[in-house]
């Protein structure tokens, strides 16, 4: 049975890499959720908008799948621009997710939880200092309402290019990615992929291609690690 | 609020015309349903596939919003190449649409079900001369578990080009289009479409982006026959 992983977040969890910066990963085992079914994986597999791109979930997909030897599906429900208020529990993001997730148990393992956003909430020092609160009662509720309470999550930071936004519209993103720090290191089945030395598309908000790709990468690494290295 | 209306159906609703084969749509009144909220439409809308394209839903759409005055939503749960057994009630493309329906419900009155299918049944002689009572079967219980008991349903004559597949492999779509017109006429909430003089994008499976427009408006003149004009 095909072991699968719920995408959540805002963009930079759908993805927003160039399609034709990286070479398309060449796996057979690797699929994504479409109408409640697996199809063969092609990026963008997250089509939350036109303009969805390269995304950190198909290296990581890819890397389970080698390690592991098993098909790895990805059941994507990133939404660009997203708060953790969109998200909130109830709302239609968070509906959306929980359905596709119940969907999905009914035909793969669901393994995981990938979760990559922030940016939205760090326009605001009020949201960001709250962030690590909010994303929990978000996260529990999630994993409740899916019946994923002992399953991995893994949690990225906030890219450090940010800072260079022209218009500082995310500049309280270091207190979201200290609120990501804590939360890990306060949670055992919460591991942080770092964002250190990754780069951005060129709008300096979102990640390119290549650095997407190592951050899935990373994210497979936090996975192995939170789990000894079990599937 | 938004109205809105279900794609539903196999590939010739989620859509294969060619992009590039005519100009899109200008209309900021049209919306696409992703991750449970409302987006501008562009299209494809359904993207099942990587290789989804023009769709007649979105000519369709068009011709609703502009005569109708109003803010017109799409929700796509069409998926290429499948059969009315893999639509069976409680299965994985049913539940999908049934879920994308109740949450569409939310933020959206929805007006009626855009259905096209039956390439897939039309391969053997048992499957497309049951295909009414098949069908019919599906559809009630879709609307009665979305609520919609009495919305319209729009459904379309398959290709006359599926005569000329080099194979013959749906050689029995007469007995489909058969099926389709005896239902329509013996049930007062469906209106057929026809596909009369509507050509192949060359592979004499699926409508070119031309006749996916013209198609849409049929779906529309049908629609407002059906309700007497009304919306």
């Amino acid at each position: 049975m095909i072991h699968s992983f719920l995408m959540i977040g805002q963009s930079n969890m759908a993805g927003r890499g160039r399609l034709s910066d990286v070479p398309s990963i060449k796996n057979s085992r690797l699929f994504m959720f479409r109408n409640g079914r697996w199809q063969p994986l092609s990026e963008p597999v997250n089509c939350d908008r036109p303009f969805a791109g390269i995304s950190l979930a198909a290296s990581f997909a890819d890397e389970y799948s080698k390690n592991f030897d098993v098909d790895t599906g990805l059941i994507p429900c990133a939404d660009g621009g997203t708060s953790l208020d969109d998200w909130g529990v109830g709302g239609q993001l968070y509906s959306h997710a929980v359905f596709q997730t119940q969907l999905a148990r009914r035909v793969s393992e669901v393994k995981g939880i990938l979760w990559h956003q922030g940016e939205a909430d760090s326009e605001t020092e009020e949201n960001a200092v709250t962030y690590g609160v909010r994303f929990l009662k978000i996260l529990r509720a999630l994993q409740k309402e899916c019946g994923l309470e002992s399953a991995p999550v893994i949690v990225g930071e906030l890219g450090q290019f940010l800072a260079d936004m022209p218009g500082q519209e995310c500049k309280f993103f270091p207190l979201v990615n200290k609120a990501l720090v804590e939360t890990a290191e306060a949670s055992p089945d919460i591991a942080l992929a770092s964002s250190q030395g990754l780069v951005s598309n060129g709008d300096n908000l979102h990640f390119d291609s290549e650095s997407l790709r190592e951050f899935g990468r990373r994210y497979f690494q936090k996975y192995t690690e939170l789990t000894n290295g079990g599937r």
